[in-house]
């Protein structure tokens, strides 16, 4: 039984690098990764926030927040919206 | 043939959290993971920094560092020895 994995990231050139070498790296045998674009998918701004995600891109293990460098806030985020 | 994943740490509380989340949470068939800690092994603070390292706890995947959260900079690391 996978565990899930919550990719949130907002398009942004250092979140596309961070998608594609880490999000990409877990172990698919442990875990089941979801990417989610906040830009495209605003109603879930909400729920990153609620994870403790404060500037993406960031992963969310196991309901535990990782930045991931440092690509936008999330305040940026829900204020181009 | 695995690829070579060196996640830097110095010993912090959010460095050890990521350590066990995130370092492990790799594809074990993709990715050899070396854990350095930088406290125990200075030598390897230049090693680290040449590959962009700036704060730990970091992985560096493929020669590319993604800083994961923020514990220490690196530059208190090297202060501390």
């Amino acid at each position: 039984m996978s565990q899930k994995a919550i990719f949130y990231h907002a398009g942004c050139s250092v979140c596309v690098d961070a998608e594609q070498q880490l999000a990409h790296a877990l172990d698919p045998n442990r875990y089941s990764v979801e990417v989610v674009h906040l830009g495209e998918a605003p109603m879930r701004i909400a729920e990153a926030e609620a994870a403790g995600v404060e500037s993406v891109p960031a992963l969310v293990l196991d309901g535990q927040p990782y930045h991931i460098n440092f690509g936008v806030p999330l305040a940026d985020v829900k204020g181009s919206m």
